[in-house]
């Protein structure tokens, strides 16, 4: 069965919305244990500005970091041009832009409608600097604005496909079903092919993995998720925690498709995500009931 | 999209796995609720030595009660033919028989192998006087032997599809994936045709609702499930909590599944039972995050 590739967000999605900063050494050691662990693709932070997400002030000095992990694509979230600017000077391999579909949350999130994002990502796009990824936040439902026409995600899809690098759909407030994530990723699909890539869940109702799966067998391969179940969008009300790392491996890895990521190095990467914040709840099945006796990972 | 049938499990494979008592009363009330949620089929109890499962020792009294709910189908668990026979005795509408195709879990579970435990089965059948339901238990996995050949689960569905009046798969360890309950599901459906009914799937590594959709989309339409995710085996080590009925409900649901479920009213029933053993852990992400905005359940 086709491989997987996982980019882990936890650095980026999960320590935004953690109650407990994370030291920068930490985060740094954090992150070179999730690229030993196999992971070739961290968002390892943000360029939002620090006042609004104090957890993500280090960014600069994360991706530095980071860029010395021999193999790693190191991706960072920017909000806007300016962000972008930050980034791309930091040395990030890959931007990703959050442009999203509802236009209470796109306002919320980055004070600005979603025509105005697009604009935006344009001419970071025109700019250049680093590969742009277009991720279409709140693609499923918006907590704000409930739900969100598919024709509205397409069109967004279709507009960003033009000069993104990739695009992405992303169930920023855990509001996706099956269903409906077979039905999406199919019809942007149809539209814009292969520049269609990324999918990104949050378990918020505990349909993460069900949905990956869903998307698994729609023809993606590329998943976002995070580490203990970390996450959430603090300009979301209700948003949660991501797809968990840990439990998206085992289902990938029981089913036959490889993730490239060693289940017991994730574990060690896993208690230094708790020694560095140890009073954070972090979530997973799979760590705390270990591995199936006889289990064998995918070749 | 074709409905689903839910068996609730909880008041059985739940609460004899519970660490708190849940008095008869409450029992009863909670039985009630379960089923003024729109539950049409409950297994409310075991037919066990009490000596063994102090918590099933008021089955009788819990099926007299239930057989006095309208519409509802009641089940018991027996393990052998003096189970069976009070189960019919106290009027139980179906009874069900864990038939474990690991010899590890069947010998340390009903005290006898496979093949005893089918000649026991057997034996019921031909008494009569409740439809039997054989569940391979183990079916996915276990935790005493490891792997089991899923040829032993096809034999095994194909002897009990001779005499019982259902089969049904129970990964009772939590160890199947998506992958492996499409393929077994369907292996065991070309022999059995629609004797086989029932997916009975624990969420021990997040897998749950995964293979749920998975069993769904190969044709199931019978599912256990447990509120609040009680459950696991206490003859078979390492087993937790069952799918969680909260959770499975909202995915059908909002995927156009029917499954006859009021959300708000099972959300009742929650309440009862936290009421009843407040100290026992429960779970379940959709009663946390509440519906999505705009929710629209199946027609």
């Amino acid at each position: 069965m086709p491989e997987v590739h996982i980019c882990e967000v936890g650095p980026r999605d999960g320590l935004q919305n953690a109650k407990h900063m994370m030291p920068t050494a930490a985060k740094k050691a954090w992150i070179s244990a999730l690229a030993a662990a196999g992971l070739k693709e961290i968002e390892v932070g943000s360029f939002v500005p620090p006042k609004l997400i104090p957890a993500m002030a280090d960014t600069a000095e994360v991706v530095k970091h980071s860029l010395n992990i021999p193999g790693l694509t190191v991706v960072a979230l920017a909000p806007n041009l300016k962000g972008y600017q930050r980034a791309v000077e930091a040395g990030a391999h890959k931007v990703t832009f959050p442009v999203s579909a509802s236009r209470a949350h796109s306002e919320s999130n980055v004070r600005m409608t979603p025509d105005q994002m697009l604009a935006e990502v344009r001419k970071c796009a025109a700019l250049g600097g680093a590969p742009i990824e277009g991720a279409i936040s709140t693609a499923f439902g918006c907590t704000l604005q409930g739900e969100v026409p598919e024709k509205e995600v397409v069109r967004l899809a279709v507009a960003l496909a033009e000069f993104c690098d990739s695009v992405a759909l992303a169930d920023t407030v855990g509001y996706a079903n099956p269903a409906q994530v077979r039905r999406l990723f199919s019809l942007v699909k149809k539209e814009i092919g292969d520049k269609l890539e990324g999918a990104h869940f949050h378990d918020t109702r505990g349909l993460g993995l069900a949905n990956a799966l869903a998307a698994y067998e729609e023809g993606v391969r590329h998943f976002d998720s995070s580490m203990g179940g970390l996450g959430g969008c603090p300009f979301a009300p209700g948003a949660s925690g991501n797809v968990i790392t840990e439990d998206l491996v085992f289902m990938f890895e029981s089913m036959g498709v490889s993730t490239g990521v060693d289940f017991d190095a994730l574990l060690k990467a896993r208690s230094l995500l708790v020694q560095a914040i140890p009073e954070e709840p972090v979530y997973g099945h799979t760590p705390l009931a270990g591995l199936p006796k006889g289990f064998r990972a995918a070749a």
